[in-house]
């Protein structure tokens, strides 16, 4: 099969791969339909050291189950289904808790964008909807593979309801499904802060009742005085660099809670003092649990929602290439990979 | 009237200062009967540059109301009162949220080590306490005022309950009424790493089913030993110091809560994907909530507890500077102060 492979900085190839298939009795091997680009894989794509044998790309896919092994019981070959970004078998004692993210037997996906995967503990991980290939919800569907169940995942830990304001860091596709999920919370006050236009523009549309462009002190002056002075209850933070984290800190509220999606692109953080004297809390972390894909999937299916409005492009696999330039450059919001 | 002042590291005297008075019609005066000294004192004890003028010490204590401004309607002269370490209006919208240290017109004490004290915000501050100045609860009562709170904040922040395993950093004051609290909200495992046995004995019948003596890895390996391999669902740091945050780090369990109640001695920390990949909260901070004491009075007065066992020496206010000696020494756990 064809596979995405990354070799360097802004070095992607399309490559023939050996074909994935069942190695153990709990897997399944899954035709891609869609697959697609994160705001996360550009984080390598801008700065992995170059490596000769180079490493495989892609988290997020829906497609059709094409074999399974023998001890698979929930999907069958034909079957269409969604998996989150991580593998799980859904049964340990963290999957049990809701947190498959800790499956004890499980792990994250690192090779969808191709034409086909395979699925580890696929009676766990994957997820059916009854829809056709050519179904008009297809990009839809594919955010429950990530950016939809990630801002739901912020939405949720950090606590929004109908009684938080919510402000909302970064305008990519996880921060604009972010503002998506609080609304559906019941988030009555929404500030999204991001200055691409064309993307808070749809923000508003997810929700957002405000946009905030400034960034930095301007930025945070503006969330204040959006917020009686006294900051955001809640603060979803969808972007992962420091200066996304610091502006955190400058527009929660006392008491308040920041909820961080973007995968941290640090370690060391001011976390001391500026988070203690006035009773901040911090939380979240990757969002791939199974329940929120059997939550969000009704609406999705129903039309409640139509979170797939984030591809503003689509590419085929062999112009996997362009989608992540498109990406980086910032002239697409959330690219589509057609196998 | 005298008060304690500190001039430089281990410099403690005990001066004449001017007696506190009424200034604002929301004031009260109270003559303390019992004052103490935190282990949050130790820090400047240890480290405070040399100050000609000196900084007035302490924020705990309970007493006698002895005068009052004209808008004070909740106490009146001769009442025998509580307060947190904070004071505040109990009216303003942090204070209508709980959040009693955050409040829009409150502040901090930093002088009770005295034999008086000036209350601000008198109606939302103090808390009446049906005794008499010779009470046998005095001690137990005190513990009202920073030590019981604080560790029931850590307790309450970090979600502890029937179902959650609890790993309490720390034997100081705060860590064995830490373990008291968690106890008391129904925790059934509570690990308390500390390596005094005089305190671990105490915090054992206070509640903690196993005591871990080793730190750093060590500890952490035998916290891990004891909670199945998997961590603590909360943990309650009660010290403040680097280590122990990172004591946190490792014996925490995935989804897990870190709550912090120890004023952190640091602001950079470990906090980016040390804390992400495994969906670990961080939250806690100061717990001066006047809610807490309202809970907690009954269970004192009534003796279903007995927070005031922590207090192993007692002082007078000219030998306050024993009272620091004896615990920077660790010769004692809590020093009460007898004006």
């Amino acid at each position: 099969m064809r596979a995405t492979v990354l070799y360097g900085p802004g070095d992607v190839r399309v490559e023939k791969r050996p074909d994935p298939t069942v190695q153990a009795p709990t897997d399944a091997v899954v035709r891609v339909v869609r697959a697609c680009v994160c705001g996360s894989d550009l984080h390598p794509y801008r700065s992995m050291p170059v490596t000769p044998e180079g490493r495989t790309m892609g988290h997020e896919f829906i497609g059709v189950v094409e074999d399974t092994g023998s001890q698979v019981a929930n999907v069958k070959r034909g079957d269409f289904v969604i998996a989150p970004f991580a593998w799980f078998d859904n049964t340990c004692e963290f999957c049990r808790e809701g947190l498959t993210t800790s499956c004890l037997h499980g792990g994250f996906f690192s090779e969808t964008q191709a034409e086909a995967v395979r699925v580890q503990q696929a009676d766990g991980t994957l997820v059916k909807a009854p829809v056709g290939e050519d179904s008009a919800l297809l990009p839809s569907l594919l955010t429950l593979s990530d950016v939809l169940i990630t801002g739901h995942h912020a939405a949720v830990t950090a606590g929004v309801n109908a009684r938080t304001s919510v402000t909302v860091i970064g305008d990519g596709a996880v921060g604009l499904l972010a503002v998506m999920a609080a609304k559906r919370l019941g988030a009555e006050r929404i500030i999204l802060m991001g200055r691409h236009q064309a993307r808070t523009d749809l923000g508003r549309e997810f929700g957002a009742t405000d946009v905030v462009a400034e960034r930095g002190d301007e930025g945070i002056a503006k969330v204040l005085e959006l917020t009686g002075g006294h900051g955001s209850h809640t603060v979803l933070e969808c972007v992962g660099h420091m200066p996304a984290y610091e502006q955190s800190l400058g527009v929660v509220r006392a008491g308040g809670v920041i909820s961080r999606v973007g995968v941290p692109q640090y370690d060391q953080a001011s976390a001391g003092r500026s988070l203690f004297g006035r009773n901040i809390t911090l939380t979240g972390g990757p969002g791939a649990q199974r329940k929120y894909v059997e939550e969000l999937l009704p609406d999705v299916l129903e039309g409640r929602i139509e979170p797939g409005r984030v591809f503003d492009r689509t590419v085929s696999l062999d112009d996997t290439h362009e989608g992540y330039r498109a990406m980086d450059q910032r002239e697409a919001l959330k690219v589509l990979v057609r196998p």
